[in-house]
């Protein structure tokens, strides 16, 4: 038995006991630490989804694991996917190009747990007619991730013209007083629009790992 | 036309727009104001859902609609209902007793828009025991609320447990280092557990409102 | 002399100073000591323009000066107007019916510093189809004050459709994680539409004020 | 098409709708996204106002373009400029040298859109008496911008003084008790001084763009 | 021995050791317990200074100690004084009226140690000349208290011009992002002047104790 | 003597007035500082523990103490053990691999001063079967250290299923809306279990210290 | 059965799974649920220590069982006592007449759990030879209480003092920059002493309920 | 004129004004516009205090100014001294090792400015044996300024010793809870003790030069 694998305790059972594998979040973790878990998940037949993962680990990774995928500006590598593909489609809509990294994991998320994924960026609050030209796309979806670092009422926006739920994504993008994505994390919060929950501050895992939950369920 | 209704602009058309009508937030506004805008919506046939209510505000409102139900823990006034009743559970765990009042509105705004909801309280973190001995029951559900002002990882235990959505609700029951509900609300965010997401602290109608909304798409 | 107003020095020059004369700020004033600043203004022959009146000092100063005026929602209270009538508009937008106390302080300051002004209200961003349903009403002004507690972007959209200069105007409405509107005020700082500035919390008269003198100035 | 302007829509009929074309920020960006996105739309003839662009963005972008300028101070790179030259003056006043970078972002921002605009710098609050010998300089100006980090209250001094709008520019600058020009937006929020309104840390490009939208303006 | 005092020891020999006797903080005592605690001191010869009394306490105490003096616009309750008079000034610079009540807490703590003192009031920075107007006053005291609610850069402003300790004493008073005195207190502490020290948000007698110290050691 | 001892002074005197020596923070200490002090502590035949102590510390002081211990995880450093070995446990339980490094700084401490200590991880509240299937050894304990970042509830948890005292170690890894161990922290002041006290964010010193302290005095 | 019992469940097995009954926290509950909760856990057997009960609340308690007792200062209502009394002492150490309302309930609820426990009251930092005189009775207590709400120091001098544990217990008295306890508890955090532990802002019971577990442990 | 100084306005006349010449700041500041200001003022024979200067910087100020002396602890470079000696002692208190950069800046400016100052290191709260040995030196001081990031109540514990001023300094030493010295700041301004002022989080340089002040004035 590995010997750097004694810290962690892989959750075999997880996927029988919540239907989804767990995500390896490798940020505070070594490439040693990060490699030897994602080995033994492979080894249990698990999919692996790592979030934070550096270009270092991704090449590590690669060397043994070929159909490893790397998503450079998500910072995701993924192998395999955890579930059958799904009907319907999960929207991932961005406000500006600063937070890609975050939609993107979203996006990855919701891929690999079997939802179809469409992402729409640019489309801030700030230029309104966007996001009102891409409107009949993310309305196809059964559920919308909405990610933002600057613009806290976009997801109020989205979720005042859609019927389905809308998962709000801060982002720690910004500048000033936007302290990290708190700033957009409280906007959201505040949302006068019901339909709209919010998860932690770059957590786009999380967000795609939901917005895959609601869709796989719906009709 | 009322004058004392200028200030709002009744918004008929969003029961089309989304599928579902908007509520009334009673709190900030005069019991003058908020009866205003109940007749109005009344009148223009629409169902009304008030959180925030006042028992006289309440009192004022039955004389004229006797068909008002009011729920004092809550404060949830409502007039009829929104849509036909779904198939499907909606479940709302409550960490406490001094919780009730967020997790009955969160109830109520859930049944208000057709879903059956059952409300499980009293079943925290530090006697975890009595959440199991309810995890049957919170198991049908197809989306699940969680109320706590000072367990702030109690969503996190549930999502451990269940396959649904789990929608986060903080109260801001507490005291000390509680700060309002701020501290539950970062326990939330910050919930290792993926899909949990959370509302603003004390949005019970935005919580019941998102369950109702997975609920009513799942088949 | 009044002994009562030895804590206050009437800045009679101000008005030669900066074109402007000052106001007075009741909160945190006995109604004698605001009462008495009033009468010292008037005998100096300064036109009044007062917050956070409350209705007894209305009554009192009523009582005196029949020709003074009060707004109950927002608590202002004035006698006379400082300046001629201006050509050009100023707009006042308001989310909610619950922010208009904060916008009627801002309408009421633009107006007694000579500006024509309108309001606009109850067009928030998750309703965001009644905010285009009055562009053209706002398109007309030659600046913009916006005033909303929980909906911070509300100046962002604004600005991104109108070439004037929006003043944000952040109010205390809301609840939960809106922290007395903390959120609506980052929201407003961290907005990405340039041609917007923010004023303090509640801070009406400050609003309307600049928005006055942008007016003013324009051609 | 260049694959790598995916990520960003450039909004090219924003100058038609308010007036004025949209500014790149580069922070967060890789300089080869920037670059794309300066390229496009120079490709669209729309000219360039890009802030924190570092020297090496700076050295690709002069290659391609050798119009460009770049202010190492300030971080700011553009080529050609927005509008026809206004008549009217801005004024950007700086407590001290170490607030110099923002203050010179908002005087590049000022002339970029066609304002004639004076950099006023070192005439904090502590030796005010160096403010004083440069009023007349200030008075001038339609519009003043007022950049501090650790001195909140300038900004209020100022406005006592002019009748024009005053734009409060917190900087990041300080150390201790500052918490990254926090302190200094709350002095400014505060000011008991009509006539300001408040921009957020660092946002020189805004001050600057709004600034120059009322001195366009005026008569 | 009265029962009621059994919670505190008076501390009789404070007096040897550092000089000065205690001050008695009534808020958050019940009236019994604060004048038991003042009858004890004035048993033991020890006079008395309290601070935060309301009017209530006040008519207690007079009853029993006719030589009392009670300030009702700092709710200073006082018998005796501490010290004998000392040659030398202390200055008390406040804003505003609003300010008023911390800064007469200053005023008669540095009284009650034997300080002569003068209360220069509303000389806020937004309106800076009249500051100057009464400098030459200011000047002639060996330490300087400056109270300020809303301008929290006016010690700055005083600090710069004379050549003596300033305190800083930041007050509650304000409204929507002064938090309290939070703000006042931030921008106090960054002073870019040095010279100037703060202590705690209204703790007008720390700030006059303090004054009359530095002023008793003057030459 | 020693130059670079000065200024430190050696507490030698503190193992009989508390029975504990103390411990030698490194961080914010040069490499010689801190050597100094550790070979002035051995001269005194006083026992190490340092704490935050790099890799090229640990060399330099292994050159000359062979007999000392690094642990690279926890950088703790020690040379020697305070106290002969005690009867009874402490457990240390950690949620993630990630907060490993606080977790052992608990375990050595404990064991530094003589108590024996087991480590338990990967125990999170997200699936709190891993906690039951360990429960028995940590009911073993006469103390329990609880380390988490992400999941402030689980001493919650621990406290309710226990009868010894609990220490919670809040830990700074996270991410988002974690803030450096702040939300741990508050979840785990709000725990609504008794029998549960918190130690600073990373303080595994203090929590393994207190651990010891009440499995040596238990029976 | 009692209806108004159905939102709280009793844990009436608690008792043998931790060895202690669970304590009512009053606020936030109304008297009948108060009183419905203390009448079933009366029914089940199980002694009752109630906290923020208010006098109306203890007045009919009173009435049913003429054997609760009230502490008024603390507002503690208990009836009967969870343990047999226990050998060895706990000390509660307090800065100042404003903490005894906390000092109390943590004093009660050691006495509840079956310890000796006695109170030392005003021994704070600012006169710590009041503290040095006391040190002979701290001394023999096996844990130690110290609560203070504006000296967050007074723990970390105690614990340098002593070689038990020491349970700091922050209290929300004071004013100004103390923000409701929450400078305390930082500062209690952050003490250099180890061996100190913190309970929330206000939580005498939590800190009496650990000092009671480590002193019955004791030897 | 030196093109590099334009940024800054040397306020040559300020010794004249206050009695003191102005600090550099070098934080912020290139080597290159930090020589610059030194120069000058050299130029206009201003004695030289700057603060934050790395060694590069004091390298180079040293080939041109021979007479330059640079203490590498608190990185404060000084040329020549800005008032002849004065009668009377200055201490500057220091809580721990890691503390020592800000009180050593506090003790080099009060010798600059004058004063005989003396420093006394390592005699923080938690052992508080190690003040009291050390408090006959402190007695002998006009003022006393005292450094501590951790331990907050220091300043308390002195003034309660002492009769004259206390300067609170709180330094950025510190971890977890402690963030970056403010809970050390919250902690002096909410000391119970009379006759203690705050500085800005690391401002040694402020603490000095009041202490100096308070010195001078002395008898």
């Amino acid at each position: 038995m590995n010997e750097n694998i004694d810290f962690a305790v892989i959750d075999s059972e997880r996927g029988g006991r919540t239907g989804y594998p767990e995500a390896v979040y490798c940020a505070g973790k070594t490439d040693e630490q990060a490699e030897a878990i994602i080995v033994r998940m492979r080894e249990a037949g698990i999919p692996v989804f790592a979030t934070r993962a550096g270009a270092p680990l991704a090449a590590r990774v690669a060397e043994r694991f070929p159909e490893a995928l790397y998503d450079e500006i998500s910072r995701v590598l993924s192998i395999g996917s955890a579930k059958s593909p799904a009907v319907g489609l999960v929207a991932v809509v961005c406000a500006g190009t600063s937070d890609l990294y975050a939609a993107r994991e979203a996006l990855l998320a919701a891929e690999f747990f079997g939802s179809e994924a469409v992402l729409i960026s640019d489309v801030g609050v700030a230029g309104i007619h966007r996001l009102f030209a891409r409107l009949n796309d993310i309305k196809k979806a059964n559920a919308v991730v909405v990610a933002a670092g600057m613009e806290g009422a976009l997801p109020s926006v989205v979720a005042g013209l859609v019927s389905v739920p809308v998962i709000a994504l801060p982002t720690s993008v910004g500048y000033g007083a936007s302290f990290g994505g708190l700033s957009a994390l409280l906007g959201m919060l505040n949302s006068c629009a019901p339909g709209v929950a919010v998860v932690n501050i770059d957590n786009g895992f999380g967000a795609g790992y939901l917005a895959n939950q609601i869709n796989r369920a719906a009709r």
